[in-house]
């Protein structure tokens, strides 16, 4: 039995998952449901715009830490009232929406990359979503991790230093020993600046046709790749 | 896709591996290695036996966390100590020694009782082992989590009523949809009256031949079974 030295953690929204056809998707069935004549990628655009400055307030110290799913219903609200039409989803449908976080589709070679990669290396997301969120989501898109780690378990959001330190240390692996995998140069920019190693997946298509952001590395990463396979042997 | 709202949380060290038999195989290797004639389940009891009142420090606050692989290496101290053979092990050798907790036989039920258990519900190893520790034993014993929960992520120990309350918030389900599932008996007490539903599995060998504890449920648990997959179908 191989003794397990080393580690990668991943950014899960947009790097493994395409969360805006996920969720744009599910905005189409319930407009359809409601007979609601709006655009459901720019609701989902809308919606994921949010997530930063939700975040702040929690990395600032302003507020104590909620899970990412208390965020995301905050979010729904405010996108719901933006597209004027939360006079036609309840509590319940509300809750519902907040849900299809949990169930979005994986990038095509993200299955076979975590399996190349997981076989001599510890995997585990580090992502903003909570543990129950990323344990939903990972068994709808079919990964399997050796453990959830990320910001609940350091009660504070990416890219505060913090949230890869405790990774690294839950998994038990010194960060030099650890590859941070995204599509997202400011997340790498973290990760490296808490030591540990980087990788970055182009996703061109998170955004959609027009996406301007994150279309190339922006640095001398550790290891830059088209799949998430192309990452493995780099630790 | 079923929307997964129930959940089992799972004691780990006697109720799905073997510590005594794994622990005591190590100890057998590395005595027969530096010629040491001494009883290696005798070695393995007195390590486990200085488990509880390693922990109770931390529990009554009087000293702040430290995750288990800690306390095992201080335990193992002691235990060479007491065998009178620590001038038998350096840094690494006794490091290493701590580790065989890594590499524990599950007992032979495990396997298929994960498998029909996590059809229909989450499933979260609930043990004072810390997720370093948890995720590497689980990649030995082949089990599949959809999270690792516990100790780790309370900051405290089993039986502290938090450790059963932060494991049902991280898995997204209220407590009383979730079951903690032990060969002990103590541990299910303590997860009742944290408003768990409790089921017993008995692990009549957990301690070898001359077991007098935990042989039998000592209060009317929800569900009592021989077998891991009789739990099934319980919540």
């Amino acid at each position: 039995m191989e003794e397990l030295t080393r580690g990668y953690l991943f950014d899960v929204f947009g790097t493994l998952v395409d969360w805006r056809s996920g969720i744009a998707d599910e905005a189409a069935r319930v407009f359809a449901d409601r007979g609601i004549d709006a655009d459901p990628h720019a609701f989902a655009d809308h919606w994921r715009s949010l997530y930063d400055p939700a975040m702040a307030a929690v990395r600032d110290g302003a507020r104590g830490f909620v899970p990412l799913d208390v965020l995301h219903a905050e979010m729904l609200e405010d996108t719901l009232d933006r597209f004027g039409i939360g006079g036609a989803f309840d509590g319940s449908a509300r809750a519902a929406l907040v849900r299809a976080w949990e169930r979005l589709p994986p990038w095509p070679d993200v299955g076979e990359g975590l399996a190349v990669l997981g076989r001599h290396a510890l995997l585990a997301p580090c992502s903003n979503g909570s543990i129950a969120l990323i344990s939903r989501l990972s068994r709808f898109a079919q990964f399997r991790w050796d453990a959830i780690l990320g910001a609940e378990i350091a009660r504070d959001y990416k890219p505060k230093a913090e949230v890869y330190r405790a990774s690294c240390r839950a998994l038990g692996v010194p960060p030099e020993r650890v590859t941070m995998v995204a599509a997202h140069n400011g997340d790498l920019a973290a990760a490296r600046a808490a030591g540990l190693r980087t990788a970055f997946v182009a996703r061109p298509a998170e955004h959609g046709p027009g996406q301007r952001t994150d279309l190339a590395p922006e640095a001398e990463w550790d290891v830059v790749a088209d799949r998430l396979a192309d990452v493995a042997g780099t630790i």
